[in-house]
Formats: structure tokens, sequence, C-alpha cells
């Protein structure tokens, strides 16, 4: 295959495995964001990656992608554009150095932590992933640092409500939270509709299963308590405990506060339903079905394990839009601003 | 107000505050259902109430509904019946013994353990109520005993999917059970699938937030290796994990076993989202947004806080329909064949 493609590399300009990045600040044009896909990741993968990366390809002509994965693979996406896509789309092996090789990793996660360090690497200016959220998150830990005062990391949704949108946190990064990490992921989530959504004081409100004080299981009983009252980022504020009727109606919070186990099963049920019957509000069709990963020194979203390849193209989409926003550095910030004192000398300054 | 109306009893059959109910067993016409009604349960009581008492009553005219409440929250309903209304409809004191009131129970959980206590005496065949699930709950373990080999009652809910339903529980009873209170409850749910639902075989699912064996949170990987090759009742089995997509979509399981923190919290969202945007299925419009208590010995159906009228009114049908099927004895008796060897002596047989 010869086709002249628009910014297509030759072989020669392939990573190998094992082999370092080369530091090279390439010197991007306004707009231009370099995107690394893990082509391993997913329940489907690499079929549904390639056609995300397509089409990812082909409604932003200004992205770069960074296809991370077998060469073969990589193939199929540059081998399906025309001279009409102007978007420039590299490969890398996913393969990585052996020392970096974690124990437990199977062959599926190689694609995130490769693309992770292509991230940390500044070969790209963000990674997605439709694998699996364990491996990414750790991956990402490692390979990027975390933010100051973020001992755990949380995964942010955006859904549609019938009244506006909401950011759903965690939806999956971490499973088993205490207390601390809800309060620590309520700060996150103030931030992220301050910084994204622009709201000037968003409302955090904790997910429960009833608005009367002193309702839920053991773990939520401890959290208001440390977020009464509490300075959080962008003006935010504890708005109470809110249900799951909130999430979908709208309108009680601008953020919904929950542990990942709970925030993925609600998610995913909701995700469905509205994909069956249509989502309520005015710009449920247009929210991607994706989420950022908060506290980790770089911009990674995460896509379903049953994503489609339109989800996936929404998928870099959305981390696309996020780095042309400077979106995760400013949250960064602003929950910096208001954790100084939980500040711990092991972590990891947010930089870019 | 001397307005003749079928079935209205005049005052000096109304219960009053600690008298002894007289255990009569009313000679019932085929079909007649006899429900104890929770007057003051609910974020809208009596008003909403009333209402669903109404609607109820009108839909059903074999109801006898015994209303538990103020005397004159109670009038509204009697006085509101016209000559067509052909259900019949008592009164009963809210108030209990002072040697029955809990120390904790505020004003508005007297309405739901008197209902209760009127299973109990059997005058009525079922109590409805949108009150506290928690003094629900309560009120049913202590008035009416609980089953052989069930510790921990669980809520179980319908809900339509694309696929036929899925009965979901536990959405409220047991907010933080261990791994053994959530097999027990896959028990419930088999039995329910199979004694209500009709199905042969009930395929039971763990929901978790992936499919891939270890994934979810520390109890749902103890879970698994408990219900691996069990006998459940009706024939059901263990159909492994699943996630919140399969509670929409349907298809991989009849059951949906989760703890009664996300269960609540994904019902209230799927829901909300399914009244705003109308539900997946063919059925969806006629399953009743109220939920049956099961591992305590009568039949108690529960709506949520914020329930309308049409909402109670179809708690009430769905608790008729019950109590018509024998359902809660059924669900019972199957639970208990498989779950002998598990009973203990500190426990209530269920008779019915």
């Amino acid at each position: 295959m010869t086709r002249p493609i628009t910014g297509r590399v030759g072989p020669g300009l392939r990573r190998t495995a094992g082999a370092p990045a080369p530091r090279r600040e390439t010197a991007a044009e306004p707009g231009t964001v370099r995107i690394a896909v893990d082509l391993l990741g997913g329940d489907h993968a690499p079929a549904v990656v390639v056609d995300g990366a397509l089409r990812a390809c082909r409604a932003d002509p200004a992205l770069h992608l960074l296809l991370v994965g077998p060469a073969e693979d990589a193939d199929a996406v540059l081998d399906a554009l025309t001279p009409g896509d102007r978007c420039r789309v590299r490969t890398r092996s996913a393969s990585v150095p052996p020392t970096r090789r974690a124990q437990t990793a199977g062959p599926t996660e190689s694609g995130v932590r490769s693309a992770v360090l292509a991230v940390a690497e500044r070969e790209a200016d963000a990674a997605v992933s439709a694998g699996s959220t364990g491996a990414t998150v750790t991956s990402a830990a490692l390979g990027l640092g975390r933010w100051p005062g973020v001992r755990r990391p949380a995964l942010a949704a955006v859904l549609p409500t019938a009244a506006g949108r909401v950011v759903l946190l965690d939806v999956g990064a971490t499973v088993d939270p205490d207390a601390q990490t809800l309060a620590a992921h309520a700060r996150l989530g103030s931030a992220y509709a301050h910084a994204v959504h622009g709201v000037a004081a968003p409302r955090v409100g904790l997910l429960t299963i009833g608005s009367e004080r002193g309702k839920g299981d053991r773990l939520r009983r401890a959290v208001p308590a440390l977020l009464a009252g509490a300075d959080l980022p962008g003006g935010g504020r504890y708005a109470g405990l809110i249900e799951g009727v909130d999430v979908v109606r709208g309108g009680a919070a601008d953020v919904a506060v929950t542990d990942g186990f709970t925030g993925n099963v609600l998610l995913k049920g909701l995700e469905t339903a509205y994909a069956l019957v249509g989502p309520p509000g005015a710009e449920g069709d247009r929210l991607p079905r994706a989420a950022v990963l908060l506290g980790v020194a770089g911009t990674v979203v995460v896509c379903h394990g049953a994503a489609t390849g339109e989800d996936l193209a929404a998928g870099i989409a959305h981390a696309a839009d996020l780095h042309r926003r400077r979106a995760v550095p400013a949250i960064a910030e602003l929950a910096n601003r208001t954790s100084s004192d939980r500040r711990s000398s092991d972590e990891v300054r947010y930089e870019q």
C-alpha cells in the first residue's frame, strides 16, 4: 500500500518495542491535539477502536492520533484513510520496556500503559482507552503521578438531566473508598463543574438513598460531617443528600458524589436507558459516553469496555476538548488551592 | 356527613388507640383482598395516600381498604367515595399500644407499625406504606416475624427491560449486607422470579461493574464462590456477573442481586428516567413503582417516599395481586426448601 495519505508517517518513524521515546516537542498548529489511542482496550478491540479512530479523525481534522497497538491494527486505520482525510495518524507499538512491565499485567493492558507513557513522554496530549479501568488508573497514577492532596483518583462522567447536566463521580476508579476519599472527590467534582461547565458556585450533592439526615449506609453517614461548611473549589458548596432521581431530573446539584461501584452501576444503567429510549433534556445526545480521570497529572479518558466505535470517537473528541480547554491543569490547580493543607510529600505536582 | 356509601362502616366500628384487635376472620368473598394502607407514610402524606387509596378503590371493587391513620384523613377517603364506588373502606387509628412502641419511632412511623399490626392480627391480608423503609422493615420483622433461614429481609422491585422484566433486589431493606446476605437474597430473588413471574429456571446475576472474573468491590468479589453451583429455589441457577446495562437491556438474567444501597440508587435513577422518557420494552408502563419485602411472614409492599397517588394505587394493586397469587407464602416455601440447613432457632416459621 503506497497510497499517499496526508500526514501518514513512514514505517521508519514507527516506534519499536522497548525503544526509548524521542523527547521531541513537535511544534503543533493552534488547535491541534495529539491523542494516544489504545487499540487493544475494550471488549471488541481492536475493531471498534479502529472504527472510532477513523470517525474521530474525520470529525476533527486538527487531531493527530497516535495509535498504540499492534502494527497491523494501526495499519487498518492508516489504510482506510483517504486523501480527503486531513488528520494525522502515527503508530506506536503497544509493548513497553520489560523494566516497566508489571507482574500482573495481561496482554490487553499493555495498550493503555503505552498510551499513558506517550502522554508522560510528551508524545501525546491525552490518552484514550476502553480497556480495564483498573489498569488505566494504575498506569496513569504510576506513569503520570498524582496531584498533590489526591490519594485516590476519580473517574468523572457527565450525564444529561432534564435540567442541564450533572457531573457524576466516581464511576469506577475507586470502588472501596472511605469517607475521606468521597470528600476529596467532592472537591474534584466541584472543580470540574467550575472549570469545564463554567458553573459559578457548584452545588455538590452526596448520592444516597433518602434525603433525610442520617439516611444511607455506614459510608454515607460519615461524609456530610466532612463536607458541611467546607470551602469547595470554584466557589462550590455541599448541597446535602441527593438521590438517584436527582441524577436524572437534575436541578438539585451540579455534581453527584458516590463510590466507584455505585457510580459505575448507575452510569451504565442510565446510559443504556438513554440509548434505548432517548436521553432527558436538550443536550443528551451531545454528551460523550466517556469519563475523565481526575487526580492524575495528565488527560486520560476512559470509555466503557463495551464501547462502540461511535463511543470511542466521542471519547477521543472529549479528550481533545478537555485538552483545548486546559481543563485538567485548571481542575488540578483549583483542587490544589483548597487542599494545600492535605498535601503529602510522596505526591507529584502537576505541571503542563 | 351521612351520604350512604357502599361498604362504609359506622364510627362505632373504628378502632381506637390501644384497643385490642378483634381476632375475627371476616368471611371474604373470593377475590377479595383486605389491604392496610399507611396514611401517614411518604413525603406528601396524607394527601397522595388518600388520592392513591381512592384510585385503587375505583380500579378494583374487590378491595377492602383499611386506612390506618388519623380519623380526619381517613374521612377524606370515605367522604370522597360515591354510591358508585363498590369497594369497602374501614379505618383504624394509627396509634399503637405503648408496650409495642419502639423508643426511636417518630410520629410518622406509627402508621406503618399499625398497618403491619393489622396484618399480624389477621385484620388485613397485606400492608402498604410509602413511609420510611427502615421503619417498615423493622416493624415487619418484629410484628410478623422472619422466614426460617432469613436474617436480613430484602426489598424486591421489578423493572421493565428491553427483553422482558428483571427482579432487582435488594432496593433498600439491607444497606450494609455481607456476602452471605447477598447469597441469601439471590435465593429469595430466584424464588420470586419462579413463583410470581413463572420463570422455570431463573437465572440469577450478581450486579457488579465488569463481567470479568474478579471485578467489583470487596463485597462482590466474595459472593460468586457462595453461589456457583448452588441449588437456587425454583430451579434457579447463578448466571454470573452482570452490569448496569443488563438491568436495562435484559436478557442476561431474570434476577439482579445487589446491596440495598446500590439497588435503591439504581432503581430511583431508572424509574425516573423511564417516567421522563418512557420505559424500554412492551410492559414498562404496567409495572408498579413499588417493592415487596421478602423475608417477613406477611405481604408488605413499600412505595417510594416521593410516591404519587398513582404510585400508591399501583402499590396497593401490587399488594392485592401478590396476595391473590399467594405469592409471599409460595416464595417463603420455595426459599425454605433449599435453605433448611441454614435454619436457626430464633426465627419464625411463616404460616398463612
